[in-house]
């Protein structure tokens, strides 16, 4: 716990619900009823409610952004060192939104919850999900909250999709899009690494099909091995190096299998259980799915620039140089197009050692540009 | 079937077996008794017995680098784009060796043979086994051949290791060493992904602590994710991209977890599945397990150079651009040693679009190198 919660901290939060019973139509062509959004909200809407900022989260992200639910916390949420007063998200300034995204594990309508139409857990039944739903599902909140227009914006990874969606969906109602270490659509070797990861949850017995929760079990492994692939992707080869070399993990080497040799092994293992512990198998397969499918350009003959050619918004896009799953050149196409369709876009590549994982860590550069941007576009 | 076998083939030819009876100990502690060694020869050796190359297989190969076994075969040897007569390693020249390292599973002893101690397969009793052991048994194949020197010792990716190891074990008994898309050691990274490749394996029910051959079945899911894995950082990110990017399998998407959406990935599983049909789990995890412990510099306060000092031999270094999983920084990482060491060395980077795969693939730069460089060095 912290001995004290940090004078930049947005403090104790307490998440929100809201019901939604009007049916939303999915891009699959269903439709979900009678579903909920958990979300939580850092400072204060000004009078003219001209000062919201929505934060998106990335795969395996929730609404817990900032702060701590409870003074014996050990870590505040995901995106705490950018969320606060005087931080890059200053509080002060802004009124920040950070939902869970339908289809999640943390409080949202998932394949956790129950399907009304069977009264058991949705599991596999739940439906597709994708980055357009999602933005129609929060703009569904910003009405419940009465926000006409977010002040921004911002996501990172899958968040910096969504936040590029917005701009297409909504763009009277967005005056800023951040979006960061993100991409116009997932190369084919993305889908690859997604596709593996699927797999090995798909096939895992325990997973009976994505009705794991009715048999009383979870498909730990299949969770654990889909988080290994995917951790490896979200840090850089360089980053690996650093933290771990070719350290052993004990004085000598044991020529067996069920040692563990190298300390990147261990941690690597460690990861993965202590994820599939806390997350859902069909919320994970959901998670990927909705990043392959993400392609704005598809319906524009694959030109991101008559995609984007809606938005009325300013953009800041960021990237990271070691980043190799959203490497910075994912970025530049998106600036490109912005450009080719003449928006208002700022980029900034950061030099950092850290890989995709860059975006939740604060970095002095990062910090100080993202906080410039931001409190350049404060009302 | 080919109509015709090729005039540049090395044409029909037929593995053979060499017994070993005598014990051969392991850099684990362990030791083999009475195992057996498969291979095959291409070419002549001369009178002199100064024109053989061995070639030393990577993770999935084998004995089988070139030629037909049979006239209806479809597909000749895994490396015949590099051997045969006027080929880069031309057997109008040289006599060529190939044979299927220790705990392989293609003719070798492994895991897959009869343990004599129990009269069952070994499957996971097999020993652990390293480069080093290798080079040791494939020299006690050299003393049955009559070979005292090799002319080339030659490998790719794990080949090259081997290769570079022979010039450690068996400095006055190598020429040459041509190490192609090879590294002087694993990154963290690389063995991240072996290790995750491994789980996936030890994780599939019907591995049953690796002897599944007793239980009549095989961990085929695990095979197969572990061959997923492997693959995607066998080709470049621009490969896949090239080959599938985002080109759907059907007309249109279908929003669920049954289909298979993207072309990459259907390819993916195919790949998958026919590796687990054909490949042994217990040799996949021996496989890698050599490629983690492979590290010459760790008894030389990491000095590669050092390691390296006891050479004789001149080296040919070869990389591809685009290749990820041993880029060419790592090939540099071995010139840079040898330079050190003061070895006679040449280096070449080759432009190659399909990542590490290119070092089976017949690129021309690439041919024209890896021939000028061998009809240079025939005796």
């Amino acid at each position: 716990m912290p001995t004290a919660i940090p004078a930049d901290s947005v403090g104790l939060v307490t998440p929100r619900i809201e019901h939604f019973r009007e049916p939303l139509p999915l891009a699959s062509g269903r439709s979900l009823h009678d579903y909920q959004l958990i979300y939580e909200t850092y400072g204060q809407l000004n009078d003219a409610r001209s000062n919201a900022v929505l934060i998106c989260h990335a795969l395996s992200g929730h609404h817990h952004a900032a702060g701590f639910h409870d003074p014996e916390d050990r870590k505040p949420g995901w995106w705490d060192s950018c969320i606060g007063p005087g931080k890059a998200i200053d509080t002060n300034r802004f009124y920040v939104v950070s939902l869970n995204n339908l289809g999640g594990c943390n409080g949202s309508t998932g394949p956790c919850s129950v399907n009304p139409l069977t009264g058991n857990p949705y599991g596999a039944d739940f439906p597709v999900v994708t980055v357009e739903d999602w933005v129609n599902s929060q703009a569904r909140l910003a009405d419940v909250l009465g926000i006409e227009q977010w002040a921004a914006v911002v996501g990172g990874s899958l968040g910096g999709m969504q936040a590029l969606q917005w701009t297409m969906s909504y763009p009277e109602r967005v005056r800023h899009c951040v979006a960061i270490a993100s991409a116009p659509k997932l190369s084919a070797q993305n889908i690859a690494f997604n596709e593996v990861a699927r797999q090995a949850i798909l096939s895992d017995p325990e997973f009976h099909g994505g009705h794991f929760q009715e048999q009383g079990v979870i498909p730990r492994r299949g969770l654990m091995l889909a988080r290994m692939v995917g951790h490896i992707t979200y840090l850089s080869d360089d980053a690996m190096g650093t933290k771990f070399g070719r350290g052993l993990k004990s004085e000598k080497l044991n020529y067996d299998f069920n040692s563990v040799e190298f300390q990147v092994e261990s941690y690597l293992r460690y990861q993965g259980e202590e994820f599939s512990t806390r997350f859902d198998a069909n919320t994970y397969l959901l998670m990927t799915k909705a990043l392959d499918y993400f392609d704005p350009a598809a319906a524009h003959d694959d030109d991101l620039s008559r995609a984007l050619a809606v938005a009325q918004s300013d953009f800041c896009i960021m990237s990271f140089t070691t980043d190799w799953r959203f490497s910075p050149e994912r970025s530049r196409e998106i600036v490109d197009a912005l450009m080719a369709a003449r928006k208002n876009v700022c980029y900034l590549e950061i030099d950092a050692p850290q890989g995709h994982d860059a975006f939740l860590i604060p970095n002095p550069r990062y910090l100080q540009a993202f906080r410039g941007y931001m409190n350049r576009i404060a009302v």
